[in-house]
């Protein structure tokens, strides 16, 4: 887990910037005799494609994602699997503002500070772009997990656009992918295409909350004490672009909960144990507890906006900068397919860890 | 990062269980030649100690740190320093209710599930007496960041008990270490007393949130992107016992903010970028500013209470728990100092990663 | 260094198969502000290159090596450098009596064994056209060497081919570039010339002894002691194709020693300890002692060759196997290059490693 | 695979000097529920134990472990295992003539150039007294070996001392055992007794060929390209003190065969494949194939020795230096031992990372 590589066994590696010829991944560690296709990953990769709706950047990408190697014959060999997108539509001219000149609230001061270059063209290296391989990668850990343990489904949704909480009184799952928020609420997601087009049309952006379950998780997924299920969680989730926050359960709420609330009661079902709450987001002691897994994380609002802003350039000068280009107005509609693919990641690795040390037996109760 | 190791460069390796001979941790990648000794670890230990007030656990541990190797004459050598704390106060009969019950919202059913045995007394492993080791850690982590970066400051505090939070207004630094409870409002000091001795009294617990600050940060800390600072920082302060969510700068309020709010602007200062806000908490793109940087978690309430919880056994049937032993009423005050140790631990960790890429040398602005 | 990737710091990971689109190379923790472009890449990949002379491979192969990301306006810019050479001399139909039987010598059986299925066509991944990834790679890291220890000089050359040994007494840097062998006898070279036309037409193969030197390395660069110098340098040639063995100074003929004729006795010159001689390799205790590091390989014969071999296929069937194909009759010759490129990998990873530890300073001697 | 830490899920670190008050590895990623306790280990260290003969040095070490963690009811939790062995006889008198020279074919000169900084008594770090830790480790992987893969047998022995090299026509596993140089040519044992004595009485020191012979290995154990197993091997072996040089099967020898020689031709046996020669060592393309894994390597000759030798000291003085204190004349007679842990380790970390990628299934072949 170190610069541009994520997780421990099922290794993915992102690399490319926004305005290069490619963008991808490198897969390594992947069982192999799992199915793989191009075709299997491309419906992971249309959902975060740009462009979409009024309410995501207009840059035109087709996102089409290449497998270059570790397929063979439809199958996986178990060696690295290289995902290659390259990029069709950049129009670099659109950053000359930027090639001097930091955005506030962006990377862009801190990779000059760091590194003496960067590439500023539609923010390099740390453009959203990147999540496209997070995406591609995500698409190679579903088709395992699909292999490995037919019962798990992971589902994201938006809980939250600025201040806009949706009511999960009216949560529905069947009406996610029918909006352009992945919004479970019906209601919040009118209310909320409303809200951001007037954002949208005053150059502002906004922020979100987005909220990844899985469920069908095997119980003992994770290990003490810098491997947690929650701790990788955390540190995929917080390395996508623009986040500012992860929850596990109940999250920052746990706080307010006293130790009698928060306990979720055990009772013996058919077939285990049974929890009669679920405020541990289904992770106790970093371990998964086949409770669905429960996820959350913040988003700020975009940097790149309008609006001018008040900045300094790489001479020290003092200017007021606007961001022109082609930017999302709330980026956290499209961290939700990203936080997926991180949560279909995390959960592979760690049970590829598991069946290393445990061989995959879990200690019996009741039998 | 895996498994009991934290850290990329500076690496982490705790070991021991609540009620074994001994708990450490054993530190590699420390720089050579750092003064160091027992007595510059011994106070961060001593801060975190069980029993110095009625509101944490009555168990008598001197924690007593010892180094058995790595230091020369008084200096780091380079080489692995071994930190041993002796276990001393362990009452294992206290615990033969949870040998085979599982206390709800602990990791006794996880650990049985995943490892099929476990040491029960006092939560093993999984014991918040693992937290002494980090201390133990952050304090060479620290002893080296004040030979590298004289001017860094690193400080912890409660901001909230229950639903009960600080008044920002209030806030005085000089107080933390007056309260037994970290916290920096006098206000909310005495009204947390009150409180937590009630709960304490009807045998339950309450969770708490907790911010770290480091002042003095260089810019140029951390590494996209699954080496962020933040997503490092994520991972560290998740690892702590009964922490479930983590924030940075804004954390979850992020998302609530335009991009015109949300823009922290910069104005040119006498040496160097200064900036109008920190809703970023001192990192953009997952690399420090040189602001401060700002780190927010909650912890759950202590699960081993003295009021029953439905539970199961590892025998299948469903019993009534009450957890007898010595426990802190809210653990997230005695996570302040393991909080500090963790941030010290990424920071050094960061430092180090980045003069190994860079050279320690900065991309300059307005010269 | 895990599966597909080597270093600890600059890390390089390869990928793809030899008669798939593509193979490569992704290169992350590289230090920004290096000048490079494919133009410094490409004489190294050509001195690799197949089809050069009678005596490698007749497969046609460009090994044009494309940047396709990390490199912004001719300078890296410490972000994830992705290495593409695309394969155009697929000639996969010869492969097809080694679908299903299983070359002796060759990985054919245990790739099949461990992953149940395998990219036949070529070898596959087990095909040495991976190095051609690693030579690549090696040479982003010898133009960050040429930045950063401009003295720095990595030379190889064979030493040995089948039971032939250079003479030492004639050995001449100024041939070795100049004969199909990376011969630095030149009576040597001519002999083996001989020796292994005959050795071809007579559908056979042979082995090599490879030695790599690199001068001007500074003091200092290793750790104990899973992390020596020597310990990574073995690691990196035992993973190149069809090495089955490493020496590092005298090698095994350091057991032949006494210890009065072993130590290299030191003496203080003009600029610093000097040492008598160089049994040891310039390694002491896993550490660089700044005198030449000495590393030399031995390569086992190709293993696919045009006599008639007893073995078995997938269906548990005896058959005799002929090779058929384009294959090197000494592959060792190939090896010179890969060699030299992973001495240079591994010692940029530690100069990365060195600086993070210790900042580059060194102890001083008789100052 | 770390500065101090071996293996990749399996991850033994080292840590303690040669005379500071203990020495140990923490022993991270070990398999729940295997029988495990002080006296499983203790038989492995007293095979190492100096003292144990004439041969060997004179200094007096009980070598007993103490398990202080990771363990219950006499059985590992999974968690880390703290293994500690305090330090009795140190005499740091007897090393006052190296704290300021530097032994020449020592590390005395490169440990303190690179961290400025040495603990001199007894070589402090880079003692072969740290062996003791890897053997103790070793003997945990044996123990969970000797549950996953009860066939799996390992058997280290000295295969050349000096320049006398024992015949392998008189090779008699039952001898090992009985000999002070785990030597299974009882004529050859005899000849090293009166040279070694010799060499000794005349202050000299020699080294020595060790073999490592692992049976039982199932097929299927390494990975391409970085992790296979003989690079993991080479890795393992050159990391122990004084190892110039390692060898997989035929070794250097192997560049002398021709590649009809060279080919392990393969039959179909009752159970699966049969190989009719082993000039692999067991492992094709990094991937073990059942046959026994075979692996040797040379040691060097102890730099400790009382002939006086030309050296320098920190102030940079020219001077001449005999070096007292307690040495083994042939350090080889030791490294048996720690040749045999490593293996072990080696072995069991492959183990566990085939279970992850494959779940341990593997190719039929045959029906």
């Amino acid at each position: 887990m170190s610069f541009n590589t994520f997780g421990h066994l099922f290794r993915v590696t992102t690399w490319g910037e926004s305005h290069g010829p490619a963008i991808g991944a490198t897969v390594d560690g992947c069982p192999p005799g799992v199915a793989l296709s191009e075709a299997d990953l491309q419906p992971w990769l249309d959902r975060r494609k740009p462009g979409t709706s009024k309410f995501t950047t207009q840059r035109k990408e087709p996102d089409q994602v290449r497998i270059l190697s570790g397929v063979f014959e439809g199958r996986t060999t178990g060696t690295p699997i290289q995902l290659m997108i390259e990029n069709t539509d950049q129009r670099s001219k659109d950053y000359g503002d930027i090639a001097q000149a930091f955005r506030p609230g962006h990377a862009d001061i801190t990779y000059h500070q760091k590194y003496g270059v960067r590439d500023y063209r539609g923010g390099g290296r740390s453009s959203a772009r990147e999540t496209a391989s997070r995406v591609a990668a995500g698409g190679v850990a579903r088709a395992v997990l699909a292999a490995l343990v037919p019962g798990l489904r992971i589902s994201g949704y938006m809980m939250q656009m600025g201040p806009k909480a949706i009511d999960r009184s009216r949560f529905d799952a069947a009406v996610i992918e029918g909006n352009p928020f992945w919004c479970p609420d019906p209601v919040a997601a009118a209310d909320w295409a409303v809200y951001l087009d007037e954002l949208r049309l005053a150059h502002n952006s906004v922020g979100a909350v987005i909220e990844v379950v899985a469920e069908g998780v095997p119980a003992g997924l994770g290990a003490p004490l810098y491997a947690k299920l929650d701790s990788d969680l955390a540190s995929a989730m917080m390395s996508i672009n623009a986040v500012k926050a992860v929850e596990i359960g109940d999250g920052m709420a746990a706080a307010c909960l006293t130790g009698v609330e928060n306990a979720d009661e055990i009772r013996m079902g058919a077939t285990g144990p049974e929890f009669l709450s679920n405020h541990a987001g289904g992770i106790l002691g970093g371990i998964s507890t086949g409770q669905p897994v429960v996820c959350r994380f913040a988003v700020k609002p975009t940097s790149s906006i309008l609006t001018p802003r008040r900045t300094i350039n790489q001479r020290g000068e003092e200017v007021d900068l606007i961001t022109k280009g082609r930017h999302d107005p709330c980026v956290g509609i499209r961290a939700v397919p990203v936080g997926e693919a991180m949560m279909a990641c995390v959960l592979l690795d760690h049970l590829l860890m598991d069946r290393a040390q445990t061989g995959g037996q879990r200690g019996p109760i009741g039998s």
